[in-house]
């Protein structure tokens, strides 16, 4: 019989063996789905000031352009199309709506144990967007984005601990046929990893084409319906307050087919919502009601996120700006009205401005990533990899965003407040007739993985060490790790009969 | 007579020369001395139980090793000395302190424009530590820094604007008599800058020395007592609960010359205080407890800030870490706590880990300084600048660090909700009638400057702009910015007759 040493018997080695060992779920620091909501930036009044004006918008603006099939689902639902044909919202009946929406939505990885619950202020970032780049980083170049760059995203993405689920960040463009397209997103996304993942149609009648590749997929249509996998995203409305028809007619195909819907409010302040924070919180917040009154009339409590995501403008020049200050205000602002409502909600986080990984894409970066988080956002899009406003994507940034989001998280996580931790017995052990230090005490050593985060690359040697290390460079070693995980085999691959027949059905550009 | 065009009348000539004009300080959208504390890291359970672990630590464990002179002020204050030596603190002693303490702080700068009022949850950022290498960013070298380096990081902090004060972040490693290195170091940083500056004396005996020059550069003992412009950073304490010896005995000779005192505590979780964020918070608000009875005991009312500066640690490798997650919440705890005593405090933030200012920096410096400024702490140390865990500072990074506190600022600023943001007015006018859109609207005008914060240095242009400009370097530009900075007379220079008094009675190793 060979003895197993004890932890505290088999001192250094076996702290070392302990150490190397993967944590357990339950004792890691940080893991999807922790809760925020200690950074509250408005207050009680502020949150009834908005909500009113919310039902005022709502009531006497109303929204245009809704589809017919849209007037009939609203107006049969109780809302009011006026002579200038916009539909108006009484307040009773967004109050009925906030009441019976779907609050308990959990959102499926193809993989059970990456689902998403959000409830209450509970936080999740991932990737999100449509970059029409890829950002080259050795070459310092944007060039054309393609399925491959989009495949990869979602293979670098499947490894990485705090990207939570994988919404499509890129345009494949190197594929004309916009059938094509939004079939090989779908495929080249499900196919990187089994989080969750979040796509876009461009046309109602492309829905049947995805459904008939998801069910392949899922092993058949009631297993679809039982864990969807994948949502999508819809920009059902073109701000300010109207409704985008055709995108409209996309989601209720979606609803009918058992696709979970992010209900997604784009404007932008300054241009397409008023140029005040607090504005656009309201126009958005009015929209996303107006659509979420629009789901529930399809099929009452499917499954929508709330999704107000006004962006900001550089009002000097009138392009988009996705880093600002103002842009962390207006997520943070947005994630607290959810938690107003009690309803699922996402926005954006993380963009950076910068068109390189350099300083600046870090401080833009983690500033809306960790305010959102801090603010109880349940998801959060845009949250890795973003550069130039949305118009490039990094994958070396992705995987450095992986240890911003961790530190992000950790955050988020807060400070626990217990006898234990707080810590007056350790103090008075260590103080009086004690070593008069905490190093290697039983209580430093339990907390060290449990409640530290430690980057993965990024780096905390020392001059010298760092020195003597030849002096490590943060995007070597990025560029280095998306070498190593696209060289191994993905363990999110389809199983090869199902990639047989989806190939067999569907014009894929990915090479088998 | 010249017909002044009217700001509508003169259309886009006439904006452009009114965006030009720099604005008054009531229109600008950030300043210093903003209010946080929307971000509530602790639930007010958490903060009456710290508070009670905090009255138990010091009536029951106490510190060690005060001078005689301590013991004597101490107790004679009510403070009982025990058979150990130790020092220990009624409960009634630690409230009568609370209540007594000054809390109505301004620090001075010796511009009055630039005084610092530390009300509330009033925050300001800028420069701290003890840096010993300079980063020569060129190089990408850690080099000795020198007293030049660091009046060249006074005179840059001088300019920029989100840089609010400035404690000396470098040792003058050049200058090997102790006594000549803090009488230099207060030269080299008060003949940069008009902004409040700290530095901290290294021995008791240094102390009438500074006085004395201090009371040149004021123009007299009684201008200087009046509005005294440099502080001095004291670590009064060795954690865990032990007075430092000396730094007690310099922060008596302080108190007594009409100096600012911080009360500086600065433990490390895991060696020097708990390893817990909740026993870091505990231990060293007990500390600065300790300290503030200290100094109300020499000089009741004297101006003290209550220095929380737990550190965390990488108990990996027992090596200081100052840009952890951990790090974040420690010090927006101590923040809170700070607002619980409604005590003016400081804490540190934007430490970065990184070696050079690259994304790894980025993300460190932003995630700390924006949760301290949330939190409403009054003093944010080591806000910018500060590379490799304390170990080095870079003149370039500090220039960028303006920009990245500028953008923590907005959000400190937060979210303002009337009646005339949140806009409905102005929303109903666009899409019923309007134009469908919010740009060029007077509301939209009136906002491009009171609302929004522009980088400097950070870059907004789209990829094509950005490709079509070169491909501008972040760091090149912070480079030629510093060049530029440091190419100007400095406007903080002393009159060269109160220069030449000072260079005859003191050894001053700047060029005149």
């Amino acid at each position: 019989m060979t003895a197993t040493p004890s932890r505290r018997a088999g001192g250094r080695a076996a702290r070392k063996a302990s150490r190397a060992a993967p944590l357990s779920d339950a004792m890691r620091p940080i893991r999807p789905g922790m809760e925020g909501g200690r950074y509250r930036p408005l207050t009680d009044t502020d949150m009834t000031n908005i909500h009113n004006s919310v039902l005022d918008a709502l009531e006497q603006i109303g929204l245009a352009d809704a589809p017919q099939s849209g007037v009939d689902y609203l107006t049969g639902a109780g809302a009011i199309q006026g002579d200038d044909g916009r539909i108006r919202f009484p307040r009773a009946l967004i109050e009925d709506t906030i009441a019976k929406a779907n609050r308990e939505i959990t959102l499926f990885g193809r993989d059970p144990k990456r689902d998403m619950n959000l409830a209450g202020a509970k936080v999740h970032y991932g990737t999100a967007g449509a970059a029409v780049h890829l950002v080259d980083i050795e070459g310092k170049n944007y060039r054309h984005c393609t399925l491959q760059d989009l495949h990869d995203a979602a293979r670098i993405s499947d490894v990485l601990d705090n990207i939570h689920f994988v919404q499509r960040p890129m345009v494949c463009r190197d594929i004309t046929d916009n059938y094509e397209m939004d079939l090989n997103t779908l495929y080249g996304c499900t196919a990187g990893t089994t989080k969750h993942v979040g796509t876009s149609f461009t046309d109602p009648s492309y829905v049947k084409g995805a459904l008939e590749m998801l069910h392949l997929i899922a092993g058949g249509e009631d297993k679809w319906r039982e864990r969807p996998f994948v949502s999508n995203s819809n920009c059902f409305v073109v701000p300010p307050m109207k409704f985008a028809t055709e995108s409209c007619q996309v989601m209720e195909e979606c609803i009918k087919g058992g696709m979970p819907i992010l209900l997604l409010s784009a404007g932008m302040a300054g241009a397409t919502t008023p140029s005040t924070i607090a504005g656009g919180i309201v126009q958005a917040t009015a929209e996303c009601m107006a659509g979420l009154v629009y789901v529930n009339a399809v099929k009452p409590g499917h499954t929508a996120i709330f999704g107000t995501w006004p962006f900001g403008l550089d009002l000097r020049t009138g392009a988009m700006t996705g880093a600002s200050a103002e842009q962390a205000l207006l997520s943070s602002g947005c994630a607290q009205m959810h938690k107003y409502y009690g309803l699922p909600g996402g926005a954006v986080g993380g963009i950076a401005d910068a068109k390189l990984p350099d300083m600046q894409a870090g401080w833009e970066m983690m500033c809306s990533n960790v305010m959102a988080g801090l603010s109880g956002l349940n998801m959060v899009y845009e949250a890795a990899g973003m550069h130039a406003s949305l118009l490039g994507f990094c994958l070396e940034s992705l995987i450095l965003g992986d240890d911003l989001i961790g530190h992000a998280m950790r955050c988020v996580r807060g400070i626990e407040v217990t006898e234990e931790t707080m810590a007056v017995d350790q103090i008075r052990q260590v103080c009086i007739g004690g070593p008069g230090h905490y190093l290697g005490t039983d209580q430093t050593l339990a907390r060290m993985e449990s409640d530290y985060v430690y980057p993965a690359l990024g780096n905390r040697m020392s001059p010298k060490e760092w020195d003597e290390n030849g002096k490590p460079d943060l995007i070597a070693n990025a560029i280095a790790r998306k070498e190593q995980i696209l060289s191994n085999r993905s363990a999110a691959r389809f199983d090869p009969m199902v990639d047989a027949e989806i190939r067999r059905r569907f014009n894929i550009h990915l090479p088998a």
